[in-house]
């Protein structure tokens, strides 16, 4: 159960409104998940993640939304966010991840997080080479 | 230092000259980073590592590898590993990743990270639309 | 369900009474919360742990206990234990935490997660200022 | 070496001088740190970044700006992130951290991350008195 | 409910119950746990992780069996994955983990990531002694 | 550069002096380790920590001390703790780790570290029976 509960609509104030229904407009669909509703009772944080993810997470720039939104479920599921891997893996989906393309994002968020304790735990030196721009 | 150390070209057993053999001509390169020379101590396990990464990272599947290389270089940030860091992101760019690219990655994977944890450190329950497939 | 299973007070050998009691006496309250329960099948950790949380937990020191359970929320949310975000929310709010001191919290342990993955990410090198002391 | 390297403030464009500028008048300091300069290469990311930080980190919040800082400094230590750590531990001393305060911060972050893992490895269940609000 | 859901064996394509047919052989068990299911979707990587798992747990190499199960406790616990300290854990306990093995293994891990960022939040130098070979 | 500094023997207080002349009767051995001279700015969590560590990692329980301390790599690696990686690498090697154990380890602690994010990411369900005792 949600620390604060969550903020349903109909009892928000309205600059929690505002930014529900700024979301509700930007993803082309009727509801809100529950993150933004427990974010909104602190409206400050939930104003400013929202902005910052309609920022990053759009269209236009130079990694396409799919890509971002793969990436997204890459460190939840490195860091076992049971909600965002949820989230996100649906997010993905819908902005057209394939099943293949889930089990082979899954295949290589596997083999960082392999790799990445290999290295550390080899205490391997960086390479000159990479060390140069 | 790395803790078994380095093995080089040179004083490789045959098996491990293999894999090198294949790392350089997969890549179209003509030297070996550290993290194979480090695990070349264990050859079994610089084979089975080799060929999985073989096998995940190369073109022909549903993601294409800039893609996967930039997931790599978002999962080994999560991770705070500095090897391969130094060694996904020089990879990434090698297939392609501009500055731009490399700038969007970054922020984000910086953004999921606070997400993931206003997730868990609100609580928040995952939402029944989430659940079903 | 808990691994070894939960021991509760009626058939708690007499050490780990001992330390359900002095648990209880402390915090001023009249019951055992599960993490306890579970460790109490291992008498030894039982006790090293309830006298290293006693010795680091209580008022007398340099930070106040209020701003010590805050800090116990912002690692718990950082590393996403769930049973440790829910018992040391409810003990920071019990020590005095207002929602608006948990959502500040948040806000800080959200920004303070992404910030880690740019400085990371980029691969900033650390100041000369913060190298001396 | 920083990924996109360091941006200077003679070399700066208007827009990021402009967040310098901020950053010093608000920290009434003289200089900018790496982290800063690094963000740069990428404009949107260093003034919504920055934004984000002086929101988040100013007076007139419920929590203190030393106590923020502190659990900054406990976040970049869980997450073993070095320029934080550094970072944040010089910027928590600015605002008042003690050496006691150090010490007890650490004791309490290292408790924390020690019963995390308890918590989780003895699979302990989430007591109904912390479920309910 | 598993992202892709579960491949059961009478479902099964002949590659995918090949795989199964070995786990439940090398295991002397008859039947297959979630996690196998849940990779099945893809079956290259269902195959590529399964041999992996078969190379680097099985008995002959230079650390026992059942040490190995509980390193794999150790990070699983570390990394707060649940699904994986439920199913190393009875692994661990089916190769002859006893309840006094696995309270000394949660106290070494606890122990652990405590003074990780005991070193870390101190920054504690890497000893001259520890870099040499 | 350590955030308090280092305290040396000459220069330590009879508290300090006594808990390192209890780590080097214990260890067999003439020098102290940074970790501790750091720690030991703060004589309260020095004698806490070596006091449990001594409790922990000594010989006489359930597991053997250089299981023991192949766990604290284990851990160590999957944090990304530089120093602990360093310190508990030369730590097992001096109780008896052999080379080969040092890359079964690895490659144990890389896998596991693969396999959870799997797990994770797939969302795999915890089987009916791993949840009873």
């Amino acid at each position: 159960m949600a620390t604060l509960g969550l903020v349903e609509y109909d009892a928000a104030a309205p600059e929690v409104r505002a930014v529900y229904d700024d979301i509700m407009a930007t993803r082309k669909t009727d509801w809100i998940n529950n993150f933004w509703k427990a974010l909104a009772n602190d409206p400050v944080t939930l104003r400013r993640t929202w902005a910052s993810i309609k920022e990053i997470m759009g269209p236009g720039g130079a990694i396409d939304p799919l890509t971002k939104e793969m990436i997204y479920v890459a460190v939840s599921a490195t860091n076992q966010c049971g909600y965002c891997i949820a989230s996100h893996t649906a997010a993905a989906r819908k902005a057209g991840m394939s099943d293949a393309m889930f089990s082979e994002l899954m295949a290589v968020v596997g083999m960082a997080n392999e790799t990445n304790r290999l290295a550390s735990g080899y205490q391997v030196e960086i390479d000159e080479k990479f060390l140069t721009r």
